[in-house]
């Protein structure tokens, strides 16, 4: 069988190709038995990783989070992200997702000390979604049902499956979630809205993941004087917006035009997220440069 | 290498010997990415299910919750489950853990429709903890950080094991949560108090697991003529209740005789407790007499 460029995984510290060795777990992984474990999306841009250092750090945040001791350190991490890249020869647009979890013992709330942790990247071919981007998408609302540390990039995400396919089957692409009255994030992307000029986000507290995007985002609105509020705000807020748009690692920025059955605003993207669609895209320009 | 009498596990319809082959699933089980499954966890006296029908009930529930297919009928996995008891010739007390997932695929939250669930089930040794339900044990206080479908009994138990190490690591045992200002239930069992000979306990609702122990302990209280109260109550009611206890599978009802660094009441078991106790001990007398 012809491999393909994507053969190569990185697995438990080697670089595996999949179609000479399938990689599995034990039934007694507590990833697959509690959701142990914590994960992690980077973009990659003509193969070139885009704010690796941002999604280092907070992929090993997440990890001390929830007490799982690293099996490597922060450069042995890279140096095999950059072998995965490389075996690949991937050139393109794509994302690579990796995730750790404790390890396997004998089923127990309580971890053993000694757990080999087990972990794994790959790279996914992934286009920019440049129409999505271009045209936005439909949101609904939805109540926000996960738990108290959604700061943790856990692999605990059945809330948010949960919520994406009753939306997707409703012909929706992204939830607002609502908690306690307070809007605070998608089901995969975090949340914006823009009135008067001024961008206005959640905190990042416990109720939402500190997005590398949301963060890349604010900085690039800063060095356009466009105004930053985080601030907790209510779904009141969100109709009465000029704009409003999602953002994520995979899929950047992306304008709200219709929420639950009604266009929102003229169903098309404003010049604020406009703006800063054209600083994202010349952040990574230097990426996007022929190889 | 010679067998002990647990070698034997159910995996996807077989009963497989686990010294001569090691199930495992894949890296892109949604079990392992998303926790996107459901577990159910019964009890054997000398080797005979307990509530079997009970625990058989919530995990179809369980399943229709998150709209996973069951691959099995009930009476199909009921047959499994018989094969999995008799062929590791189990005749003592134990716990058979059993949890499915919805399958693999390549990772998106989105789940294709025609997915092969994964599943399996292995029976482990566990003798009833006599001295805990007779001395009682050390509980503290937590903030319960859950999401708010407690009601689905799935794998994403992350909550749950980020506070059980914690409260183990300072000596406790099981840990008291309250959302809101009310009392929930704890880590992995149910909570019950006792005021003037009433039982009170929350209502079966989202934010709680329905626990088979917990039904089968009001029916026990109810023939007995102890008025059960199912309503949401204060921390401050703990502190003010005669007796306090636990629910749960594996541990039966366990009194607390600890809350955080004081002694609760006299610091032993209350006589609603061994009221209910001993009423337990009678339920299972059918199945704890000879083979």
């Amino acid at each position: 069988m012809k491999g393909t460029h994507e053969d190569w995984i990185l697995f438990n510290g080697r670089i595996v190709n999949i179609k000479e060795e399938q990689p599995m777990v034990a039934l007694e992984e507590r990833g697959l038995q509690f959701g142990d474990g914590i994960y992690e999306v980077f973009r990659l841009y003509n193969g070139k990783p885009h704010l690796l250092d941002l999604h280092l750090e907070r992929f090993f945040t997440s990890m001390k989070e929830i007490h799982l001791n690293p099996p490597f350190t922060k450069e042995e991490l890279i140096g095999q992200l950059q072998q995965l890249i490389e075996k690949n020869h991937f050139l393109e647009d794509g994302n690579v997702y990796m995730q750790i979890s404790r390890g396997a013992q004998p089923r127990n709330h309580v971890y053993e000390s000694n757990l080999k942790p087990t972990y794994f990247a790959n790279i996914v071919p992934f286009p920019r979604p440049t129409t999505a981007m271009k045209e936005g998408i439909k949101a609904t609302v939805e109540e926000d049902i996960r738990w108290k540390f959604c700061h943790i990039k856990s692999l605990n995400l059945l809330p948010n499956i949960m919520i994406k396919n009753k939306i997707s089957e409703e012909g929706y692409q992204e939830a607002i979630l609502v908690r306690d009255g307070i809007v605070t994030e998608g089901c995969h992307s975090n949340f914006f809205i823009v009135k008067n000029n001024k961008v206005i986000t959640h905190p990042a507290d416990h109720f939402i993941l500190h997005g590398i995007t949301r963060h890349h985002v604010i900085s690039l609105a800063q060095a356009l004087h466009i105004e930053v509020e985080e601030r907790e705000f209510p779904l009141q807020e969100v109709y009465e917006a000029d704009e409003c748009f999602f953002t994520a690692t995979p899929l950047e920025i992306f304008p709200v035009i219709h929420i639950g059955d009604e266009q929102f605003g003229n169903g098309e993207s404003g010049p604020v997220t406009k703006k800063l669609q054209a600083a994202y895209e010349e952040s990574i320009a230097p990426l996007k440069a022929t190889n």
